[in-house]
């Protein structure tokens, strides 16, 4: 294990994108709802409106709001660009619940129980802890924690949220490894002090997205799926 | 399954004498560390100390700290008070954190395991949330979500705790079902709107303290052990 890591007691995970698969998840359920709607870029729309809405909420233009009504907002706004009509009320309420309802990537559990056993492992993420419970429900996560950053009314890459998490885990930030598929995401947690592992997920905006690449060295550690995770760190 | 609990969706745990057994797991770690000491009366003492010192902090002549912190000055005092000396500080630091290392009922985890099939099932605490994850990897407790008091910055019986998880868990008062063996923690959570169970504990205080008993018909459910409350409500 490198030794700059020898220190990490507890393991904390970005959650959409890194533990979970949205994109496959949110087309199948538009699909469902409507079949003649092109989902792909629909669901691409969706997500590519988290950063700025949520940035909104980072510099006071927005409100607090759970991600829960964020992204309810968010889904009336993409259904407006994108002019599709005649989703009933119920059908969006249910629609912006979807994130939810998302499968974890095949590794993520198997992951997340040999990883369990050495360290303590959290979800740390932007979701609502209600969204982050029936996640892990559905996918069967073995969390010994979830931390939503609902507890700090705060976003990533807020510092609050980095600093919070090990406070409440009782350590220093050196002491967390942040968890995430996110370049921008690990870049705020090692600005904070903790430690960070790149995980690859190069299908997370499909097959023809290019893949997050971060600059060589930037991050302790680099993996490729959770269990490629849990072996270099001897777990 | 009782029509008045019919609604309910998350189940949340009282976890100090509900589901762990501090007076055994405090009388084991202090007889190894000074089998001199008469240990069941201090951990007695220990323990009756907490509602007296989270009084205070809930009436404000002490401010805010974590359990972790309140422990180690009730434990300083029942030191004291009975006249044990000699402890070294290292000692002193690990005995004050043997509320991390306590053994769970041993229906506990196996009755989570079938309340989670069908419930949200949370800790509810006034440990912190790093006593709680080192009490649930120590047990082996499949927690869905550990909500600890830390969160609201208040200790129960205060109202933030009960309608704070509530609001966490985005359920109305009467989904979430309150779970202790304690009557004080139910009444309260009675009072804001919350469902209750009441679990007997009868080993609680030791062989020869008479047992909490709650006045007939005052909770929703009474149940001898999680394995029959998952049965009460068929789980």
């Amino acid at each position: 294990m490198a030794a700059v890591i020898s220190d990490v007691q507890a393991l904390t995970f970005d959650v959409f994108g890194t533990v979970v698969d949205w994109r496959s998840g949110v087309i199948r359920e538009g699909r469902a709802l409507r079949p003649d709607v092109d989902w792909l870029p629909f669901a691409d729309d969706w997500r590519r409106l988290y950063r700025p809405t949520l940035e909104r909420v980072i510099r006071g233009e927005l409100p607090w709001a759970t991600f829960d009504e964020l992204q309810r907002l968010m889904l009336d706004q993409v259904l407006a660009d994108r002019h599709v009509e005649g989703l009933t009320e119920d059908e969006k309420a249910s629609l912006s619940t979807v994130w939810r309802r998302l499968d974890p990537w095949p590794d993520a559990a198997p992951g997340l129980s040999r990883l369990k056993e050495r360290f303590v492992v959290a979800a740390l993420s932007n979701g609502s802890m209600w969204q982050l419970i029936c996640l892990a429900k559905h996918g069967r996560l073995p969390w010994d924690a979830i931390i939503s950053v609902e507890l700090f009314h705060a976003y990533k890459p807020d510092p609050r949220v980095y600093l919070g998490a090990a406070e409440l885990l009782q350590l220093r930030p050196e002491q967390v490894l942040m968890v995430a598929a996110h370049v921008y995401d690990l870049r705020a947690a090692r600005s904070h002090g903790l430690r960070t592992a790149f995980v690859a997920r190069p299908a997370e905006w499909g097959p023809d997205a290019a893949p997050e690449r971060p600059d060589p060295g930037e991050f302790d550690l680099v993996a490729d799926s959770f269990e490629d995770l849990a072996a270099r760190l001897d777990a």
